[in-house]
């Protein structure tokens, strides 16, 4: 059976034969021949996701004093999940359809002049006078909100190493992107390449590889470039020369006017950095839930006392809202990244308590709004149609990695509930392609029994009640999980005899 | 035996005789008479502690269009820790000295100009158009550190309120500041002075008693006063007339052109809002901790990591320092006053787990300092000089409520250690008059064990390391608790054969 790989917009790729494979190899090494003999520097990405192929993109369009000192590769597997980014990139198209118009523009000038290419060959680490390493490290949980008993896929992203390791060559600069446990570039990257670098006869003591890390804080959203140029950036090297390269690098692709480099004396401080904040991150969402829980019973409108704290800058100032779930790959993962280094590589017993706790709450805090759901009800979710609009894990955006939305979905199921998902820009749930995602709002909210807003899209800012409430069956109910209704849509619900509660809104009784 | 009230500074003062009580009263009634002839409004301020006295200096010099609208009385208790606060601001002196200048030049106008005064009768409250709650509601906790066996004196703040209800016309504004469980105004407050109103004929379905809620956000050190007067403000009252007396009132004292007024629905919106931020802060203080002890244990300078982080500004910029340990009023209470709150007066099952945590491990955060020290001295505590440099809570102020040093002067002593604490500011621990606190730092370093730097006191931060070269003994050791000594310094003293280590300062090992 012929093997495919099968993109987004329903193209399809077969899978490259061995001697097309063959081939491909020749080719690169043309490809590079040339753009060595142009001066160019060699830079591979290996991880086209949703880091790297952007990243791949915008180094090839870095600009230093007039010259595109860069060609890239990016690289991934031959693979069904993976191979389509590989043909999307050389037909000059952006494997991600993303707010940015700027990631597009970027892979056409990229391939346009010459820049950029894309392929699955190892051998093009060989090549390379950079790696930078944009594949995902993930962390793997048992189910949604069990923090005790999780594991860190280490194994794929070991032989991500040991591909490089086997290949590059001694003098080529290993930047680690990833999101890692504090201590894997000195623990787990550094003993594999030197490895795999002496078994093809290199003197790692009289040549030291160079590596080092330097944690990407990309956002999706219409700043995805802003959020690797013009954005702060830590690195460290594991010596003073990878630390050098690094630095060189790193000045010619980041806006160092505006947001000089920051070295710090050691990987696993730059490791660090990148789990602390997203750590931070996840216990501020998660502490304003508990929050949340209590400003509904009491009857407050939480975001009006944060808006009241908030107001205190520098010190208050990025308290948070409350909300219907965390999703994306760094919050829901990263803080247990952190505890997993903690005891796994430096055998630590103290616990990073509130990263676990965070990552606990958030996990579950849709759970939250189906009780809503369920009160607004009375009780009866069996049966009954529920609207569930948003898919995505942010506003007005269609990324849907671990989506909340999917744990909200699943326990109306449980309850014999019908959910049905509305998205206005993702048609699909990653990773749950049995949830079908509709467009139609129309059709999504007609006869409806509950009407739940998730994420704060534009077109549910914008939607007129009127549309709700003409549709939606008697005795319904609306759910606001995320500040999407004002009070003057609430009370006009209200008053149109429909159940109305939110996340966060103890007010509205008192509407 | 003739009863007396001493103040810090030595000054006694005779408690009040009944006869004096009566003439007293007289006294109050005519100065009053004579103001509220001069179109002046009364107001009374409850409790000359910390916040009371200087709030009470603070409105005497309230200026509204060129007039001084308020004439002020501090009402505190005739015994003998209180009544000395009395004497000294009718003595045109301020109870307590504080860093800013601009509190006893308020005092001594206010005394001057005929705008302030201070008593100890209740009577004076029947006086007043505003009377403005500033006294305390403490936390008890069984022990440091326990936060399950906690519980809140709420017995003689209701007494204070009954104090007030009692006494009050139907027509007085009581203005809460204290910060206090959410629920407290209207769960316990209102139904106090309904009742006692209700006792003296009052109909109060009629007139409703005027109740708001305000809580103040004062901030000890050189600008006291303006974080009364430039300050945000958040307020509420239990009905419309009330929050408009609030209103008004708080209009003449801030500087609402810079700081607009935060009007929140109810009361407990507005308690609810102080819980929040200072439960927010002290979990944001433990959050660092658990990462400082990781830092450590993996040789990272958590201050640079921090640095780096904190870059982000409106989402990551009040990302917290590691630290020795946290002191003052609110953040070691208020967090559990948000829980008791939650329990008590909501019956909610729920808990606020992010807070409970967080006062326990900021309340046990200085014996981590202990465990360095212990370190230092290769594990032998006992018969050994442990010179601890700072007092206070914070640095460069006298203020030591609930300083941790406290803590870790306990866990020396019961090491068997000899604990010397040393302030530039505070020569007195607030509670704990055993402890003697010296002022002649040679005298301090001159022969100890350990020196220990637990606050960032302008003058360890100028301390040249020579002093203490010459003066510890051999195997010796220094902490640095706050991020006092820079590297430079670590290293002359290392060079020298001292032990150094540092909180959050894994760094050091390396140096």
């Amino acid at each position: 059976m012929e093997r495919k790989s099968i993109a987004p917009d329903g193209s399809e790729y077969e899978l490259p034969s061995e001697e097309r494979t063959e081939e491909e190899k020749d080719m690169i090494k043309e490809i590079v021949e040339e753009q060595k003999e142009k001066g160019k520097k060699i830079v591979v990405v290996q991880g086209l996701g949703f880091v790297g192929a952007v990243n791949a993109a915008v180094i090839s369009n870095c600009e230093v004093d007039g010259e595109y000192p860069y060609y890239v590769i990016g690289v991934d597997l031959p693979n069904e999940n993976s191979f389509w980014k590989i043909e999307k990139i050389n037909q000059a198209e952006s494997p991600f359809n993303v707010e940015d118009p700027r990631v597009q523009e970027m892979v056409e000038e990229g391939r346009k002049n010459d820049r950029l290419g894309a392929t699955w060959v190892k051998e093009a680490y060989s090549l390379a006078d950079i790696v930078i390493v944009d594949i995902n490290l993930d962390v793997s949980k048992k189910e949604k909100g069990n923090i005790e008993d999780f594991d860190v896929n280490i194994g794929p992203f070991e032989n991500a190493m040991k591909n490089i390791g086997e290949n590059i060559d001694s003098d080529t600069l290993v930047l680690v992107e990833t999101t890692v446990p504090p201590g894997t570039t000195e623990k787990i990257i550094k003993p594999i390449i030197e490895e795999e670098l002496k078994k093809r006869g290199f003197d790692v003591d009289e040549n030291p590889p160079l590596i080092a890390h330097s944690y990407e804080r990309v956002m999706p959203g219409e700043k995805y470039v802003d959020s690797i140029i013009n954005m702060w950036r830590t690195y460290s090297g594991i010596n003073d020369r990878s630390t050098e390269h690094a630095e060189d690098f790193l000045s010619d692709l980041i806006n160092t006017e505006d947001y000089p480099l920051w070295n710090l004396r050691k990987p696993v401080a730059s490791e660090m950095g990148k789990i602390l904040e997203n750590s931070y991150r996840a216990m501020n969402i998660a502490f304003i839930h508990e929050w949340t829980l209590m400003a509904e019973d009491v009857g407050v409108n939480l975001f009006e006392v944060v808006d009241s704290i908030s107001v205190r800058e520098g010190t208050h100032d990025n308290m948070m809202y409350p909300g219907f779930g965390v999703g994306g790959y760094c919050l829901p993962e990263d803080p247990l990244l952190g505890e997993w280094a903690s005891q796994e590589l430096f055998g630590r017993n103290e616990e990073l308590s509130f990263s676990k706790r965070a990552v606990k709450i958030n996990d579950l805090m849709p759970l939250h709004t189906y009780d809503l759901i369920e009160e607004g009800l009375s009780g009866k979710v069996s049966g009954k149609k529920v609207c569930v609009l948003g898919a995505s894990y942010r506003k007005d955006v269609d990324d849907t990695r671990n989506s909340p939305t999917v744990t909200l979905y699943d326990e109306i199921v449980d309850n014999g509930g019908n959910p049905v998902i509305h998205d206005p820009y993702a048609d699909n749930i990653e990773g749950r392609e049995d949830i079908e995602v509709y467009d139609d709002l129309d059709e999504v909210l007609f006869k409806s029994d509950a009407v739940v807003f998730v994420q704060p899209h534009k077109k549910y800012l914008d939607l007129p009640m009127e549309e709700i409430t003409s549709k939606i069956e008697d005795e319904g109910c609306v759910v606001d999980a995320f500040d999407i209704l004002d009070d003057k849509k609430i009370k006009y619900l209200k008053e149109q005899g429909i159940h109305v509660s939110g996340v966060g809104k103890g007010h509205i009784r008192d509407l």
